[in-house]
């Protein structure tokens, strides 16, 4: 163990990480000149190569700087955190950023088959609408005081039975309300995680995950997705190469590829974890689209080394932000305290909104026929994809993604940039890929597939891609 | 300069950074024994005294533990993030988190004068009725579909107008959207902080800060604040002691002593701020209450250095959740990009309702009322706590807040104990006060400080800690 600590790579980790210290320090401050590589290493008793080692990494990640025949300085001016520029740096066209915000940002005029929502039009308006008067009608505090630190109580005992018949056991003093799904998973990445930690993502895995593990500054390991989860195999040696401190996965109707984790699988990932004391962030959005359940890492687990998310915004409205944490007994009172530290409360309106329109059975309503109307839309979609070569990897279930394998040769990411040019969003399949190894895929959206623009588009970017 | 990178503390400092990652990255495991003090020292070519210096320094953060007669073990589990934990054990009666929670988490029979918002009652109440109603016949897009990436646009143009009328010149593509005050700050120590970074903060300031700052692991320096502003001579001299990154304060009505400042002070710490390459955060949430405007570092600056930042949870709504930044140009992509990775976007729904409330001249009508109405609470508090010998360190010129002196010899975080058993929430000094100089001191809040029982209760708490 002692040669693990110690040698030659970790005494450049420890000058490194002084330096690094320093700068951060203000100690060394913007263009100050650093020791050569000479001196520094005499003092040091350590080989010069190992001071070059720890030198060149520093100006590899942009805290100093060389300048020909004078030495390394501090680079100035003390560069703030990039998310674009942290990690390889990516072409646009693949950088995850660049699907999220095309998406958002596309006018009435561009179609996004790329974007992971569902149209405005397919949500429950009318719901929504009774749901505002209703709040329109209610008592000041709710107008305008501060929520409870957990949020909404009722909201939360109402979440406690509906993930209760899914099987996952969690009291309501268990369930922390939060913004959305994706700022649930980034409380929990920031209570449990340091920079340098080891996180295990699905490849492919849903893209923003990749951005919020940078922007915690941690080291991210992808493990192959199969059609029925994680390829044990390789999660297996992950755990035992990496010492990983969480792993983040979608359990059911996985996001890019659709694809549901059987139980044998949950079986052995949560034995596998048990053994390596592992976390497992269970991002579970997608829940209400499923027709039959599938297993729960939360269900079969218990809460103990699993936390489980939900959200309402790809179900009920993304305009309203409500999303929560379901996590072991012992956290919640940590989390919290980070909650209030870094946003202070959860919306009382959004909680009040939710609330009103799960009570009522209107959500149980939507959630029907939006089933319904997704099976349609997936037929259509396929339908209407594979003339053109594209074959979806699985057939998934339920829920809006299809993710398809282009012909042979095609290049997803030379496709989308050209779709752009005519006003169609496309994703393509290495903004999903830790090891960039799905430029062969392009994920849809059926619910944003239903303009037969969008194939036209689409055909004539495959014709000029060859 | 090499003095300061190397030596015998910096050679300590490496160890330590180099086992914190073994440990981070789980080479080594929980319950792992570390090499021993003689045998590390020889490897590493070091002193046995640098090595225990390391050793006793991860055993202080509780990263490994000592064994008498067996040695140094890595500490298990590996412990998630507490902000209760970091830094020293607080007496509960002055913990931030212990304000904030129990005015959360208050039941409608406690009174709250150390709170820091107005009661429901005082929002505008039929402002926000008609906004929800107006809101309910929105488009489905509004009420559904996610918001842009820097939000709603007609708001960030009303804003930039706003801001405009206090002299600071934003344009609306340099205002991003976010959920709060605390959000925006948070977002913005994320953007620029790394852990061990230093950060300035007004002593005594809003205690979330202390929080906050606890979450993004940075070194928190406090310079005492004066009626007009921080104590320039005081201010300069940790700069170059201790060359912070950031600097946190509010320019107007500063939480919790209500002071504003000076024309001057403002001329004198943009100057040291330039001169040391400081970024500074201007919290602006009160700005609203004012009767005049003081003058506002952003305005002085030009956003070059200052980001400013708004909210509507004091004075409109904290149930919905809408706040703002109003940063330099080129940070506006970065600071976007990290909020699509770490919540995706901001409530749509809240911006409308903000905007529309904003544009039809009720906002302006209820502040007008609220300013008048809080002058009087200000003027009653004052006069009711006269005669307990509770005195104004200085007369606020707007604003909720009122710092008041006890008489001598009495123990703040004492009374506040004493009051909360009957059912009041005080605000105790040292809450505010990273130098624990304030004990001397309440904070009240003139809106929650209108029934005779909370002076009652003080009154009794305050004779039985003589």
């Amino acid at each position: 163990m002692e040669e693990r600590v110690i040698g030659n790579g970790t005494l450049a980790d420890g000058l490194v990480a002084t330096i690094r210290g320093r700068i951060a320090a203000r100690t060394l401050v913007p263009g100050a000149k650093l020791p050569s590589i000479r001196a520094f290493a005499k003092t040091m008793r350590v080989s010069n190569s190992t001071v070059v080692e720890a030198y060149d990494r520093l100006a590899a990640e942009g805290a100093i700087r060389s300048r020909p025949g004078s030495g390394f300085y501090v680079a100035a001016p003390l560069a703030p955190l990039s998310l674009a520029e942290i990690g390889p740096t990516l072409d646009r066209a693949v950088d995850p950023f660049w699907i999220a915000r095309q998406s958002l940002e596309a006018g009435d005029d561009v179609l996004k088959p790329g974007c992971g929502w569902l149209p405005p039009s397919w949500m429950p308006e009318d719901a929504l609408r009774k749901a505002l008067r209703a709040l329109s009608r209610a008592d000041d505090s709710t107008l305008a005081d501060y929520g409870s630190p957990l949020g909404l109580t009722p909201l939360r005992q109402l979440l406690a039975r509906r993930m209760a018949e899914r099987g996952i056991e969690a009291s309501p003093e268990q369930i922390l309300l939060v913004d959305s799904g994706t700022h649930a998973i980034d409380l929990v990445c920031r209570y449990l995680l340091q920079p340098g930690y080891t996180v295990l993502v699905d490849d492919p895995c849903y893209f923003n995950f990749h951005s919020m593990l940078r922007a915690h500054q941690a080291r991210v390991v992808g493990v192959p997705y199969t059609p029925s989860g994680p390829d044990i195999g390789l999660f297996a040696r992950a755990l035992s190469e990496h010492r990983p401190r969480l792993y983040i996965t979608n359990s059911a109707l996985q996001n890019p590829t659709g694809a549901t984790l059987s139980p044998v699988t949950a079986h052995k990932v949560l034995k596998l974890a048990d053994e390596a004391g592992l976390t497992i962030v269970e991002d579970d959005i997608f829940a209400d689209f499923e027709q039959t359940p599938a297993p729960r890492l939360a269900a079969f687990d218990g809460l103990d080394r699993v936390v489980h998310i939900g959200s309402f915004s790809k179900t009920l409205s993304a305009s309203l932000r409500c999303g929560f944490i379901a996590a072991p007994r012992g956290w919640i009172e940590g989390l919290t305290d980070l909650r209030i530290a870094t946003s202070f409360g959860s919306s009382r309106m959004s909680a009040e909104l939710v609330l009103s329109i799960l009570k009522d059975g209107s959500y149980r309503r939507h959630m029907e026929g939006l089933r319904v109307r997704l099976s349609r839309a997936r037929d259509a979609t396929i339908a209407r994809l594979a003339p053109l070569g594209l074959t979806p990897w699985i057939e998934p279930e339920a829920g809006m993604l299809l993710w398809c394998r282009l012909p042979e040769g095609l290049d997803a990411a030379e496709i989308a940039k050209r779709a752009l040019a005519r006003n169609v969003v496309l994703a393509p399949g290495n903004a999903f890929s830790l090891s960039r190894s799905a430029n062969g895929f392009l994920r849809f959206n059926v619910s944003q597939s239903l303009d037969e623009r969008m194939f036209e588009v689409l055909e004539a970017a495959m014709r000029e891609s060859r």
